[in-house]
Order: C-alpha cells, then structure tokens, then sequence
C-alpha cells in the first residue's frame, strides 16, 4: 500500500510537470507574436523562422547534447557529463521541462536584434547558445552542485538562468549588429512602431499564461506540500505581472501624458521577469512590490538603452529581460521572507544574490560577445542595406507576410 | 495511510482548480480578440489597454479586498468580512480562481461601450467592479450563506453571478455612453463591421476552450465523484455550444439568406453562457437544448436591442451576457435532472431561479447605474467627437494598432 | 483503503483524459488559422464557418451516434453498434477525448477544397464524415475488436485513424472540385500565396502543442507506468516536429536557394503527424529519423501533387496528413522497439502497417468519392466563377473579414 502512494505522489509530479511544460512552450508563440506585433510588417517572416527555429534547433539540441552538459554529474561544480541523445524513460517529463526552458533563452535574443540580423548567422548562434551557453551556467545553479547552488543563490524559476543570459545575450547582439537604418539620425532616436499592437498584446497574454507553467511548474512537484506552493507561485506570478502592468501603464501616463500600449504590456513583462526567481520565496505583498519596480524600472530602462545608450533594442528584450531579471534576482534578497533583507537576513542573501547576478552576466556577455564577434568578422551579422529597407522576408526567405494588404512603409 | 490517501484527493483537488483558473485567466486574450476583432481597426489599442486593465485592476483589487468581501465570513448573509491583502496558503488556489472570474466579469462591460468611452472612466468603472459590484452579489450565491444560497438558488458556474452582472452593467454603460457615431441615422441602424473577423474567431475558440476551465472548474475538485461531475460539465458545456452555434448559424441563414460569422460566432458563445448556470445539473440532452434556445435567444435579442431599442452594443454583450445569462440561470428550474419541471419538479426551482436572476440583475443595474451616472456627470463617459472619429488609439493613447497597413476607414 | 487507491488512479486517469481534450480541442483553432492564413484574404469567413461547423455539427454529431458506431460493441469487427444520444456517466471524459479526434478528421478535408467549395456541400460532407466515415474505420483499429486490432496493426494516435482518413477524402475533395482559377495556366503551377503567416505561425505553433495532447492523451491514462509513457510520448512528438521543421527548411534552402516559410511549417506539421502512430512504440531517436523522413517527404510530396499532378490544395493538406499519415504508419513497422525492422522484427509487423494503411485508405477514398460525387451531380460542389473571384465571404456569407483595411486582391 504505501508502494502505491508513493506512485500516485510520482504521477502527480510528472503530470504537473508535464502540463506546466506544455505551457513554456506555448510561450514560445508569445514571444513570436510580441516580437512580430512589435516590428514591422516586411520582417514578420524572419521573425517567425527565428522563434521556429529556436524552438526546433533547441529541441534538438538539448536533447542531443544541452540536457546532460547542464544536469549531468557535475565536473568541479562547472558543467554537467554529457552523454549524447538522452534517453532515461523515468525522466522524459524533466527533459521535456527544461528543454522549453532553453527554448525561451535561445528566442530571447531574437527581439533585440530584429530587422536586420543574417537568418544564417542567427541560427548558428541559437544553436550555440542552446547546447553551450545556456546549459553550462544553468548548471551552476540548477543541476544541484553548481557553485552557486553551493553559495546558496536562489534563483527559483530562472530569473537570471533563463532571462538574464538571453538579455545579456540580446545586449551584446544589438551592439555588435548596430542599430537599424533611420533608427538613430542627426543624435536623436526615432521611434519605429510595431505593426500589429494585438499581435503584441495577445503575446503578451500567452506569455502571461504560459508564465504560470514556468514558475509553479519550477516547484518541479505537485504532490503533498508542494501544492500549496504551487498555488503561492500562481498566485505571486499574477500578482507581480499586474503590478508591473498598472505600474508602467501609470508611468506613461504620468510622463507622456497617455497610457502607452506597448510600455503596458512590457511592463507585464517586467513584473514577470522581476517575480520568476523569488515566486517561491515572497509573500504576495512582496511579489507586488516586485512587480511594481519591475515595472518602473523597465520604463526607465528602456529609455535609457534607447535614448541615452542608443543601442536599438526593437522589442524592449534587454530591459524586460535582462535588467529586470538582475532586478528580480537581487530583489530576492530583499522581500524572500526566509533570509531577506526586510524579513531581518542581512546582506548575506543579498550578497550571494548579486554574486549570482554579476557571474552569470558576465558568462553570458562573454561567450556571446564570442561568438557573435566570431560570426561578425566571419559570415557577417547583418543583411546588407538594401535588404534591410526592403524587408528580411522578401530577400532572406522571398515571400511577404501579408501579400494581400497594402503596405505603407 | 489513510491520511495519505485524503492528502492525494486534497492535491488533486488543488491541480484541477490551477489548471481551471489557468483556462480562465486564457479567456482574457479571448474578450480582447473578440471585442478589438467586432469593432474597428482605429480601437484596438483602447481595447487591448481595456482588457488589460481589468485583468491587472481586478488581480490586484480582488486580492486586495474583493475576494474576502465575497467569501469571506457572511454579515448578514449580504457581504463578507473583508480583510486586506488575502494571504492564506492553503487558499491561494481558490484565490487565483475566484480572480479570473472576476476579471471576466468586468471586461464584459468593455464591449458593449467600446469605441467611444474614455479610459480614465473606464479604468474607475473596472476598479468599483472588481471590489464591490461583482463581489458582494458573488456572495449571495456562492459563499455558502448567502440569501440566494438559502433559498436554494443554483448558478453553477456563473450564468447569472458572472455573466448577467457583466451584461446588465453593460446594458446601463450603453445606454448611458450612448451610440457611437453614425450608429443610427434617420431612424435606421447601420451595420459598423468588425474590422478582422480571424480575431473574431479565434477569440471564440479561445473562450470556448477556456469555458471548459471556468464551468468544469468550479466544480471546485476533481476527487472521487467530483472527477465523473467534471467530465459530465465539459461534454454539456461543449454540446451546448456547438448547439448554440449551429442553432444561429441556421436562423441567420434562414432569416438573412446566408450564414453569418459573427451571429454563428455569438451563437457559441450564447450557449456557452446559458449551460453555465446549469451545467452540473443537466443532461446532455438537456443542455443541447439549452444551447439552442441561447442560439435563438442571441440572435433576437441582438436584433431587438440594435433596431428596436436602439442601443448600440458593438459586440452583442448585453444579449449573450445578459440575456443568454437570465435565460440559462431561468432554465435550470426546467432542464434541472434533480428538480427541474420537465423532470417532475414542479414551479419551485424556476421560482427561485427567477427571484435570483431579478435581485441580483436589479443590483447589477443599480449600482452600475449609479456609479456610471456619477462618472457621466463628473469626469465624463465619451470622448469628444473628433476623437472619436479618428479614434481612440490615437487620442486616448498616442499610437496607432497598424501602422504599416493602408486603413480605409 | 485499497479501494482508494484505484479511485485516485481512475481519478488521475479521467483528469489527464480531460485535459488532453481540451488541448486537442485547440488545435480545431490552429487548423483555422493555418488554412486562413495560407489562404486569400477574400475567403477568411468562409474558412471560419468552415472549421466552426465541423467542431459544432461533429460535436453534436458524434454525441448523436458516431461515438457508439465507433466505440460500440463490435458488430462482426466492422462497425460499433449504435445508439442515441450516449449519455453513460462513467464515460463522458472519453466521449469529449474522441469527439475532438473526430472534429480534426473532419477539418482536414477544408483545407484541401479551401477558396472555391460551396458552404452547404461542404456542412453536409463534414456531417456525414462525422458520423459515418471516420467512425467506422476509427472502429477497426481502436475499438479493440476491429479487424484490424485483431490483426496487430499499431496506429497509437491516428496517423491513419485521424489524419490519413482526413488526408485522403481531401485528396478526393480536391480532385472533385478541381483547381482554384488562376492556379494551373498554360500547363503552369502558379504560386498563390497565403495572405497571413503570422497566423500560419500561430496556427502550427498551437497544433504543435495541442498534439501533446493529441498523442500524449491517447495513452488514455497517465496512472502508474502510464506516466512514464506519456512523457516519452511528449518527447518522441516533440523530436519528430523539431526535427521535420528542421529538415523541411533545410531542403528548401537547398533546393530553392532560401529557407522557405510555409514549407517549414508543413515540416514541423509532417512530422507530428509521422510520429502519431509510433509515438508510443519508438524511441527519441526513432522518432527524430521519422521526422526527418517526414520532412523530406512532405516538401516532395506537396512539390509532386502541385506540379505534377496538378491537384490544387492550398495549404499542403493531402501530403501533410494523407502522405505522412501513410507513411508514418509504415514506419512503426520499422522503428518499433519491439516488432520493428530495425529491431529485429521482420517484415511482420511493416506488412500489418501496410494493409491497415491500404485498407483505411480504400476506405476513405471510396467513401468520400460516393458523398461527394453524389453532392457534386447533386447540390454542386463549386461555387460560380464570379464567387470565387470576388471571394467566398462576400457571397457565401455576406461580410468581409477585413473592412478597414485597402485589400490588394
């Protein structure tokens, strides 16, 4: 009898992980949607291919090699054994996971350096980042050994694992690519709007939702107290996506005059970004003060990056993903009501937060300032001029998204 | 053990609610798509904005008072007791559920005054919803001690509790906005097409699917029977929405000589709200024929409401909402297998469900009123003319959806 | 307490069985928006109604008798024996599970004939495919006492069940109704380009996570081992599709010189539907090789039915479920762990694919050509010259999917 409790205990595990993987990889048609939504319409087919493209390499790859280099044993607490084509039928519903998980990191990059980036050297690097970067500092904090396991980093759903290495990633892309024609003239930025703002919006819904299979689905169990931790997850998630919505809404509001669509929904964004690595560890008031600084930091960030830094960033990636998730990462220090600032831990959390923060930005920005620098002097990064302002969809897959509209611009 | 055993039907219980609220929350990006795809293309950032709002607003106001002012320990079987900022660890699932629903209720509204109705107004009119209208009328039927509980009143999932609230709030908006602008012309309604009616479509689909989430869910638990119970609700629900559909689709065809999307679409949905009431209480032969006496009802009460009242209602809320809502919750003193007429249980149950639909729609309309009427004399419920002529998403917010694309009207 | 533990098992089993419906209910969704968004702008409402009556008339339908004819006690291992209105409690999951596999067979048959067909052929075609076509064969391979069961002929998810019995009445769908005007000229295929790929993205990214549910659900348990299963089911789907939208984009780059858009999309489509079969029976790497295969396959075959058979089928639908179905069918004669070639099994179990293959699909091209011949001498299958060119939506149903917008053909 006890046997068979148990085994219910295990199938509610693997069922609730494979349900929360069925939503990650929903999210991978959000964040095609929110970066196609966000651009123009001459570029809706790159970019679709890119998500796709991500989503299939990475399949492949992960599997191939990524999954064991990240949660194979570890070798000096720096990366897993990897043993080619996994295959362990008891652990199929953990491979699934975490594979949509590298999915997300991959695509990441793909907002930032939109409407001008070579489909080809694009799909080297998401296959580099899906069997290398990603995996080996995502051992350093998931497979169980990592350093920064052993430093006591909490990174619960992947704040920084996830967010912050395809942010940081998607900074150095957009340097090493450069801005896009007309973006930057005589010193002043100009704005290029999205396309399709409910192609954005209903992005940022499946993202929103798929978010709640990302960060409860992270508990990596369902059974037993694990429940109710499920359910405090669900609940800081949405609490802290609202928050950073109101927020940045309020923000525009208050600085443009007008509540602004597109700062809206990437303040969703941001608060989900801010709450992923504490979802487990804060109280839901905590969650909402989160979600609030998620959202106006984001505001400010993006402009900043814009403005002042002008780095063209077409979809927000590096704020929302990688500012916000150092943020977030940090913010666990702060409001985790086991070790937290608030709750009377110090600065010893903190600290080992920040740690965290710093040494997987700096593994992110180095291997990928590597390898894009690599494939800038090589196969080159970027479409010439004259593809650019006709349209990636027409010179690098020849075909136009929307053949029946006329199209303005 | 065999606390074991109650431990496992507890977890399952809590998955089946996450995993309900989880197909509740998707319907939000359902009401967006439906109500930015049945209006016009220079709206569809103050639609999106709308949507976005109640579901941010309301997440954070539920959570803030609205859900313990619903379930919370009942005064006078009228209101619960409030307390601030929910936060009960083993409640927290109940919590997200009972949120989504509230957030549906509120962005009912949002379709019935679209295209002309000012944000601010509508973001304060979201915000009394989500923490008083809705809540307090909640109580009445699902706390446990409310006076429509105790009079054995039954509204299984919402008919009336959600969806009537919605369409007869809706109902005052509109007529208190009034129409938009060139509506009606020398007596005579004008037909103002939706400007993408894949939007539309997938608008329904996605709240079809989310219907399962919101009526199998509130079921509250998915141990022993309970799991019997759900499916029995996904199949009337499902039947009766196929029926709705196919009833409107038949009686456009044969009223107007073809078949018409949006009425078919609307069909859907009005079966979807007329089972809900009923759709633990029901056959499925039952709920067949409630879905087509919905099917029937939307399509006159859409036609009614446009050409006789005059009351413009750009998506068809106040019928399938209000109407299909009244008429569902009427119903289930008929096709009710324990206690409906047909099945020997005499005038008693449609007597209650009638005293039900009447109180709580005469709260609805009331405090709706009220609170509307207020913001119509002090801030305003329409935007000027020029606005609305060239559209909310470029005065309300500063953008413009499409950009790209070459607009015609 | 023994007794407990079953319910549970029989408890989880109902749950995973509901929520897998509900994701293969999706998927009614992502086939609208793949045919719609492959196809012209003008036809858009008519593609809606299209797959809104085969989810509507095939849920009422299969309710009313389909069901019972496919799952019924068998009558000489040919056809289930029928009855009305099935309504056993302890059942409905099941009846939900299957009445959404019958609404996808019915569905694939409208991309075949999309843009020239006549709505009132097509509803009746789709009625009687419901109740009729699909059951019967359905009956032979899953019913348990079909002659094809008896036989050990393995289809685990449909590959021919679902998706070949779809394939090939559109292949006779569209040989029947003929090419659209404009596609064959002067003995030349002429390239008619779908008018939105963002919602052919959208549409494959959701059938892709619908047949996690599509595949996955039809272990039709998840208790015990059934856990383990279904998470290698995930897998194996998840490989074939990574890897057929690998291998399709792939080919396209080759052989036309740039990686083509909605080729990629039909690999990633090829390879769930190889996989659907021997989803269950093969390993990961199995299942990356029928993807390949697939891949390779669907680009070959939809090259070979345009240009060479010159059968217009708009969006790929004959080669993606008829041609992949078949051959995915056949190749769990040669990648089953246990039985295939490949592992030392002999031509046994690849001669039983054949003939189920072949005796599934005599039976859906004989079925289909009877309905629709008789349609075509009868009601007509085609809409009039001027109907098609001036589009579907406007003549069928009176309406235009996009209003706002300047429409260039």
């Amino acid at each position: 009898m006890e046997t068979n409790v148990i085994e219910v205990n295990a199938v509610l595990d693997i069922m609730w992980i494979m349900i929360a993987g069925i939503l990650v990889f929903f999210m991978q048609s959000g964040f095609t949607l929110v970066e196609s939504g966000f651009t123009r319409s001459k570029n809706v087919i790159n970019i679709v291919m890119k998500n796709f493209v991500d989503l299939a390499v990475g399949s492949l790859a992960f599997w191939f090699i990524g999954y064991t280099l990240m949660y194979g044993e570890s070798i000096g607490s720096f990366i897993g054994t990897p043993s080619l084509f996994y295959n362990v039928r008891e652990d199929m519903h953990n491979l699934f996971f975490q594979t949509v998980f590298c999915a997300t990191a991959a695509t990441i990059v793909s907002g930032a350096v939109a409407e001008r980036t070579k489909f080809t050297t694009y799909v080297i690097f998401s296959l580099i980042m899906t069997t290398l970067i990603y995996p080996i500092s995502g051992h350093w904090v998931w497979q169980g050994d990592g350093w920064l396991t052993k430093l006591g980093f909490i990174d619960f759903a992947g704040s920084t694992v996830v967010h912050s290495v395809g942010g940081w990633a998607a900074l150095v892309g957009a340097i090493l690519v450069g801005p896009r024609i007309g973006k930057y003239t005589e010193g002043k930025s100009n704005a290029i709007p999205g396309h399709n703002m409910m192609f954005g919006a209903l992005g940022v819904f499946i993202l929103w939702l798929g978010w709640f299979g990302f960060n409860a689905g992270s508990e990596l169990a369902i059974s037993g107290e694990s429940s109710f931790n499920a359910a405090g997850i669900i609940i800081t998630t949405n609490l802290a996506a609202a928050a950073g919505a109101v927020t940045a809404l309020a923000l525009t509001w208050i600085r443009y005059g007008k509540p602004e669509v597109s700062m809206t929904l990437n303040g969703a964004l941001a608060g989900l970004v801010g709450i992923t690595a504490g979802c487990a560890a804060v109280s839901p008031g905590g969650a909402a003060i989160i979600g609030v600084l998620s959202g106006l930091t984001v505001v400010f960030s993006i402009e900043f990056i814009d403005k002042t830094l002008k780095i063209d960033d077409p979809v927000g990636a590096i704020s929302v993903h990688g500012v916000c998730g150092a943020l977030g990462t940090l913010l666990v220090g702060v409001f985790a009501t086991d070790g937290g600032l608030l709750y009377g831990g110090g600065f010893g959390q903190l600290g080992v937060q920040a740690i965290g923060v710093v040494g997987i930005g700096a593994w992110a920005l180095i291997t990928s300032f590597i390898v894009l620098f690599i494939l800038k002097k090589t196969l080159g990064l970027r479409v010439t001029k004259e593809e650019e302002i006709e349209g990636l969809d027409m010179h690098e897959h020849d075909g136009a998204a929307y053949p029946d509209f006329t199209i303005d611009r």
